[in-house]
């Protein structure tokens, strides 16, 4: 049987374990030097590929391999790039000869919504010509919004940051013996899994954070205000957490009200996101201390924690999928199916991507309490995804050794 | 001998390592039971005390005294209070007769420059009145502006979050294929040593952040748009740091420019920080892919950052400070003194209180470049004080297990 050489990609937004997920493809088709030839990287997604730009991962070290699983980024580069949806549009015998060119058999695409869309099509495309190159997704996404999937590798380790940043800005609050309100801004424009993960910074029930609003519920200033006011009358320092796409019953994003500032001296619409918003907010109303804090970028790129359940399911999705396209499993996504919760034990799947690309999912209502708080369900099943450190290498100065390209 | 009673406070703003030094104290004074009787902590710093909020410290249990040395916060809980500048005012004997009442031989302030300010005012009321009672400051302070002390605990930390932040953020703006500018917000209103330190980021000679801005300049936006639109002719990432507190040569401040949103809906000035500004001022000019990230309160927080070396400094300097009080050495700040840099090596020292509370420590002007960036000396100074790593205790869920009162 004639040698196929295998290539992986990345694409998206990065997260802390992208590159995990990368390891573990590298480091599966390695160890088949039987069945896969050499082990290509497309340098930025199907957008590098298209230009030919690629690298030889087979020249990887040990060392540059290891430190891969907890380099943050996306180690090959990535792109934001969607394929027409015309099947007959000549892109698609463009890439095809190019994988033909370079004797590909197994193309692998580490990414969220947008490239298991990408995974679809040229799935689709090769079966269309007859091309005999397996086509499967990787999972990716701190947003946890693929479906089919019990969850998304990312997730787990930007959860654990969220969790940790909230306990540690809660801790820091509660310094003064004055009362203080402090709102923490969680990335997630439609779904709340993230924001829904700071449930697990309280140290004991009724701790912090005593609010937390996700995207798949319609957000009332008014109710909120009366739910604040009222804790104020009892409690010292309230920690309350908002997802970024919290959104009115119209569907008008809260970081849009901010109706004076619409622009600025540029006469462009300031960008404030909703925290800042809901600070100006309770400050005007109810007249107490407050700050809102972002927690920005940081949350999906901290090397420092990394989950090391996320970390090995990364891996392991990784691995999983090297040997799925050796079984000539095409037009797939690996997908992870909880089997039990206690132990928390998974296994993986294959799932048909097109079902996945495009479709978006939330967190479940029944899961969301009407007290603006997270359900019991919910937190069995956030928990264990945020469990395990990971120790980065650092170098002798005191910074993580990251590997770069 | 009598035994004397020894209370420790702390004061301002929390650290990562404010209870390092907090456990410093209360561990050196235990090991001390010939010559001191009980140790004591002030709830709410010097607030506290004279509302009689204190607790005993002999009573914390091994794992709950070194589980401080990763505890962000103020483990005592913190306050911000000025006392009287005019020694006659009636608060000083009642503080001082709390104190008799308590048996106090001892008191030992953890803080920044106000916090020294109390304790300069103390011991010279003590003076004053004939008192034996020993009142020693113990160095507290991210932002490194402490005169006569090499630099304070809580700098290296804060330095080492920042560092690696920034290296992170690099790491994943790095990931497109297109030109995109990243502009960080550092804490630090008048002494940019905190935004200096994002220079140890640097991987490599020209590599991110390639300009920093301090507050000891006068930021010009016109010099600033034009480096920047230098830089973006021949670089595709551009990450650059700013302190919070830069302002123009006429001492406005940066964050203070916006001003069309010199009211919100609600009536009042948005508080929006310099990072924001100039990323729409980069926007309008430039035309390029801008984003800000403001690290805000995490920056003092995050306990999986905790930098090594001043975590053993500021244990090593509430050692030193106990020992100190039982040498009836009073009115003194615990200072370090750098012997060596090749290898690093300190000394502590003591310095008169008087001399250090109400100044600040700017970083020398010689040490800023005049290409946006940081000298070599600025580099030798900071790079030994975030080195090495401190693994926190965490819970079987993933969080850190913190210690609370």
């Amino acid at each position: 049987m004639k040698k196929h050489n295998l290539i992986v990609g990345q694409s998206g937004g990065p997260t802390a374990v992208i590159n995990s997920s990368l390891y573990g493809v590298i480091s599966e088709a390695l160890s088949h030097p039987d069945a896969i030839g050499h082990v290509y990287g497309m340098v930025n997604g199907i957008q590098g590929l298209m230009q030919g730009h690629c690298c030889n991962l087979g020249k990887c070290s040990p060392t540059e391999l290891e430190a891969l699983t907890y380099t943050p980024g996306a180690y090959l580069g990535s792109c934001r790039c969607k394929l027409p949806e015309d099947l007959t549009d000549p892109v698609y015998p463009v890439i095809l000869q190019k994988l033909e060119d370079m004797e590909i058999g197994y193309f692998l695409y580490i990414g969220g919504n947008d490239s298991m869309d990408t995974v679809s099509k040229l799935s689709r495309y090769a079966a269309k010509v007859n091309s005999r190159i397996c086509f499967l997704g990787e999972p990716k996404t701190i947003d946890n919004d693929l479906v089919l999937t019990d969850h998304t590798p990312g997730f787990g380790s930007a959860a654990r940051f969220v969790a940790t940043a909230v306990r540690e800005i809660t801790t820091d609050a509660e310094v003064y013996d004055t009362q203080s309100v402090t709102i923490i801004e969680v990335m997630g424009r439609n779904a709340g899994w993230l924001t829904g993960a700071s449930v697990l910074a309280r140290r004991f029930e009724k701790d912090n954070p005593l609010l937390i609003y996700l995207p798949e519920v319609p957000f009332c200033t008014e109710d909120f205000i009366k739910r604040l006011g009222d804790l104020l009358k009892t409690r010292k320092t309230v920690i309350l957490c908002v997802s970024e796409g919290i959104h009115d019953s119209e569907g008008r994003f809260i970081c849009e009200y901010e109706t004076s500032a619409e622009t600025d001296t540029f006469g462009h619409k300031m960008l404030n996101g909703c925290g800042k918003f809901l600070e100006q907010l309770v400050r005007s109303r109810l007249g107490v201390k407050v700050r809102s804090v972002e927690l920005n970028v940081i949350q999906r790129c901290s090397s420092g924690l990394l989950s090391e359940t996320d970390r090995d399911e990364a891996i392991m999705a990784g691995r999983f999928g090297v040997n799925a396209a050796l079984e000539q499993e095409t037009g797939k996504m690996i997908a992870f199916e909880r089997e039990s919760n206690f132990p928390y034990r998974i296994s993986c799947s294959l799932k048909d991507v097109g079902q996945i690309c495009n479709k978006e999912k939330k967190v479940p209502l029944e899961w969301i309490r009407e007290d603006c708080d997270l359900a019991e369900d919910f937190i069995q099943y956030a928990a264990p995804l945020i469990r395990g450190t990971v120790t980065a290498r650092m170098e002798e100065g005191g910074l993580p050794s990251f590997v770069y390209r």
